[in-house]
C-alpha cells in the first residue's frame, strides 16, 4: 500500500528573523551576503522550494512592534524580535515572476480592512499568479498593532464573529462574476454578458456591501485559505473555511490531539477530513553526522541571547516578563497569560523548567521542535512524527537563511521521495492542486 | 540654449480598456492575444518604457463598476467601461522583476483605509523596487465605491481634511526610523539602534497612530507622490505634497491657465515649480504618412460604440445621460453636474456640441487630446502643446494595446531625442532622480 505523502510548506517572514532569533547574526547567514529588504532573495528561495516541490512557500506578517518586554521598544528593535517587518504581499508578485509552479501564500489580518479590498486584492493575486495564491486570514489582538491602527482591542468573541462575516463577504464577492462571464465579443462591442454578474447586496452586523467585485472569476475562485488557529475559536474558523492550517506542536502526542480536534470540527462543517491539511511547524538542523548536526544546534542555540528570548516570549504572551525573575519555576505560575506555557513547554521528563530555560527555548524556535540528524535522521524523526501526530505534512523553519532551506531541499526532500513520503513532481498547477494532491 | 526637456508617463489600467473604449477590441490589439489578465503584458510593457526612458509607468485604480447609466450595470459590463479593473499594485513588483530604471506608481485611494497600513505597503514597495515607486493619492467620492465598502459618500471638504492627515501621518511613519538605524552588529547583537527609531503618538481629527513603522528607512523615504486633482481643494493638496501631477486637458490655452495655477500654489507652501512636474494626457496616433494616421484615427474613433461613451461620461459625471436626447445642445444645459463639460468639450470653432458628440469624444480618449500625424508631426503637436501650455511633460495613453506604446516609443522618442526635447539615458535610479531631472 502507498504511504501517505507528506505536504511540505516552507516559512517566511519578509524580516531579518523567522523563528530563530539567531538567525539574523549566524555566520551562515553572514556569509551569504544577507539582505531581507531585497526581493532576489525570495526569487532565490522561491526557486529552491519550487525544485523542492514543495507545496507553498509562505509568509508570515505582523503590524507592530512589540513594547511589552519592559515596557520599551528597545529590546525588540535590539534583538530583531518580529521587527522590522515588511510588508509581505507585493513580494508574492516578485516570486511569483521565476517560478511557475509553487504555491504563494501570505498574512493578510482582517482587522484592519474591509471585504471588498481584501477580495479584490486575492482575486487580483490568484488571476496574476494562474491560481497560485494563498491567504492566511488572521485576526490581530495586540495592544501595538491596534495602537498603530488608532483602535481598542477587541475581545475574542467579536474578533470571531466578525472574521466570520468578513470571509462569507469576500466569498459572495469571489463569485459574483461567473467563470464564462467575460465573452471579448469583439465584432458585436460585448465584452461581458451581464447576466453572469450580480450584485451580493451583503448587509450584516459587521459589513455592508453591494458588489459585483471589479475583478472576473480568479483561477482558484478566489485564494486558498489559510489558518493557524488554535484556541476553540480559531480551530472552528479553520475547520469551516481552511485549505490549509499551520500549527506549532512541540510534542508529538499533542499534535496528535489538535489533528483529532480539528478534523472531527470538519465533519461538523460537512467537509472531508482530507478537504484541509494540517502541517505542524519544524526546524530541521541537518549535518553530514549526528555530531555534526548536534555541534550545528549547538552553535543556533547558543547565538540567541536570552534577552531576545524573553522580548519574544514577552509579546507572544502579552505579559512583561522581567517581572519575574529568571530562575521562576513556570510550572507554579499562576497568571492565565502563562498557562498555555504549560503545555508547550515541557521537558522529555517532564521535569519543571525555570523562565530562563522557556524563554532560550522560545528565542531558538518559537516552540517549533527541532529535528537534528544526518538527512536520514530528519527524515526517521518526520515519519515518525507524521506516523504520532497523523498529521499532513509540515511547514519548515530555517536556522539560517537562505542555507538552511538549501539544504533540506538537496538533501532531505530526496531521501522523503525515496522512501515515497513527498511527491516527485507536481502533478497541478494550483496551490489548491497541491494541497489536495493526497 | 539647452531646450527644456519633457517627462513621459505611459497610463495604463489593470483592465481591459485605459481612457479609449475601443482598445479592448482594437483589430491591433485582437492580433497581440491581449490578455490584460496576465503579469507578461505589464512586464513587456514596462521594458518598452523603460527601454524608450520614461519617467515611469503608472496605473489608475477604481474599486466599482458604474451603474449610473440607465441605473444599470449592464452597459458598463458590456462595453468595459473601466470595468473590470483589477487591484494593480500586485503588478509593480512583477514588472520591477523585469526593469531596473523606470518608475513603476499605481493609485490607492485613501478612502478606505489607515494611514499606517498605506504608509508600509509604500514603503515596503519603494524598499522592494530599489526606491523606483509612485503613489498616486486620491480621494474617492462615486457612490457605487462607497457602497462597496458600506460607507456614505463624503462630502468634499471632508474628504479633503482627511486626506491631509492621512499623508501627513504616513510622512510621520516613513520618518520614523532613521537612515542609520539599523546597525546589523552580529558579534554584539545588536539589529537596529533603539534611539534612532521613534514613536510617533499621532492624535488627529481622524486618524490615530502610535508607530513607529515596522518598516525601515525606504531609498525614497516613502514613494513619489502623485495627483490628479483638478478642482481648487484638489490644487491645494497637489501643490502641497505631489511629486508630478496628471492632467486632462484638451486645450492647450486651459492646459496654460492649469499650468500657472497650480505652479504659484505651489509658491504658497514654499515649494520651487520645478518640485512637481505636471504631465498632460494625450494619445497619439502615429501613422508613416499623415494619411494613415488619419485613416488610423478615423477606425479607432469608429469603433467606439456611441452608448459606450454615454456609459463612461455618465460614470464621470455620476449623473445618468440617457435622461436627455442625444441631439440635446450641451452648451444650453443649466444641470450642476454637466457644467465642467462646457470647458472641456469645445469644437475649435467655439460652436456647441450636442450630446452624442460630447458622448462620443468621451468614450475616444475621456477628453485626452489625439496627436495625429507622422512621429515628426506627433513631436510637432507635443513641442507646439508644451509651447502654449508650459507643461513639464506628457502622460500617454494608446489606442491599442501593446502595439501603440511601442510605436511611440520606437517613433516619436528618438525623434523627440534629436531636437533635444527628451532624455537619452537616466542620470539616475529612483523614481524621483527621473522627475527631478530638468
Amino acid at each position: 500500500m502507498a504511504k501517505k505523502k507528506m505536504h511540505l510548506a516552507q516559512f517566511l517572514v519578509h524580516g531579518p528573523t523567522y523563528h530563530s532569533l539567531a538567525m539574523w547574526r549566524h555566520p551562515e547567514t553572514a556569509a551569504r551576503n544577507y539582505d531581507w529588504t531585497q526581493p532576489e532573495l525570495y526569487q532565490h528561495i522561491a526557486k529552491v522550494c519550487e525544485r523542492g516541490k514543495f507545496d507553498m512557500v509562505f509568509f508570515a506578517d505582523l503590524n507592530y512592534i512589540s513594547d511589552t518586554f519592559r515596557g520599551s521598544l528597545a529590546p525588540a528593535l535590539r534583538y530583531a524580535t518580529q521587527a522590522p517587518e515588511h510588508d509581505p504581499i507585493p513580494l508574492l508578485s516578485f516570486m511569483a515572476a521565476v517560478t511557475s509552479h509553487i504555491g504563494l501564500g501570505a498574512t493578510l489580518s482582517v482587522s484592519h480592512h474591509e471585504p471588498f479590498y481584501a477580495a479584490r486584492l486575492w482575486a487580483s493575486i490568484d488571476h496574476l499568479t494562474k491560481g497560485r495564491a494563498a491567504w492566511n486570514v488572521v485576526t490581530s489582538l495586540n495592544h501595538n498593532q491596534a495602537a498603530n491602527y488608532g483602535e481598542q482591542r477587541q475581545d475574542s468573541e467579536t474578533r470571531y464573529e466578525r472574521a466570520h462575516e468578513f470571509i462569507q463577504v469576500c466569498q459572495k464577492l469571489w463569485q459574483s462574476w461567473d467563470a464564462d462571464a467575460v465573452v471579448m465579443d469583439r465584432e458585436n462591442a460585448i465584452f461581458a454578458d451581464a447576466g453572469k454578474v450580480r450584485r451580493i447586496e451583503h448587509e450584516g452586523a459587521f459589513f455592508k456591501s453591494r458588489g459585483p467585485l471589479n475583478v472576473t472569476r480568479s483561477p482558484q475562485n478566489g485564494p486558498a485559505i489559510l489558518q493557524a488557529g488554535t484556541s476553540p475559536k480559531g480551530i472552528d474558523f479553520a475547520a469551516q473555511y481552511s485549505d490549509a492550517i499551520f500549527a506549532i506542536q512541540p510534542r508529538a502526542e499533542d499534535a496528535a490531539n489538535y489533528f483529532n480536534t480539528v478534523k472531527a470540527r470538519m465533519a461538523s462543517f460537512d467537509r472531508r477530513p482530507q478537504d484541509c491539511k494540517i502541517l505542524f511547524g519544524m526546524q530541521p538542523i541537518i549535518g553530514a553526522s549526528e555530531a555534526e548536526a548536534l555541534d550545528k544546534q549547538a552553535l543556533h542555540n547558543s547565538l540567541v541571547p536570552l534577552d531576545g528570548g524573553m522580548t519574544i516570549l514577552s509579546a507572544h504572551l502579552d505579559f512583561d516578563l522581567s517581572r519575574l525573575p529568571p530562575d521562576a519555576d513556570m510550572t507554579e505560575r499562576r497568571e492565565p497569560e502563562l498557562q498555555r506555557l504549560k503545555t508547550r513547554y515541557r521537558k522529555a521528563s517532564g521535569a519543571a523548567m525555570t523562565l530562563a530555560e522557556v524563554a532560550a527555548r522560545h528565542g531558538q524556535s518559537v516552540g517549533l521542535p527541532q529535528f537534528v540528524g544526518t538527512p536520514g535522521a530528519v527524515a526517521d524523526q518526520m515519519e515518525a512524527f507524521m506516523a504520532t501526530a497523523g498529521g499532513d505534512g509540515f511547514m519548515l523553519s530555517p536556522i539560517y537563511c537562505p542555507g538552511a532551506i538549501e539544504e533540506f531541499v538537496d538533501q532531505v526532500v530526496p531521501e522523503l521521495q525515496r522512501r515515497g513520503l513527498f511527491r516527485t513532481d507536481y502533478s497541478g498547477r494550483t496551490q489548491r492542486d497541491h494541497l489536495g494532491q493526497d
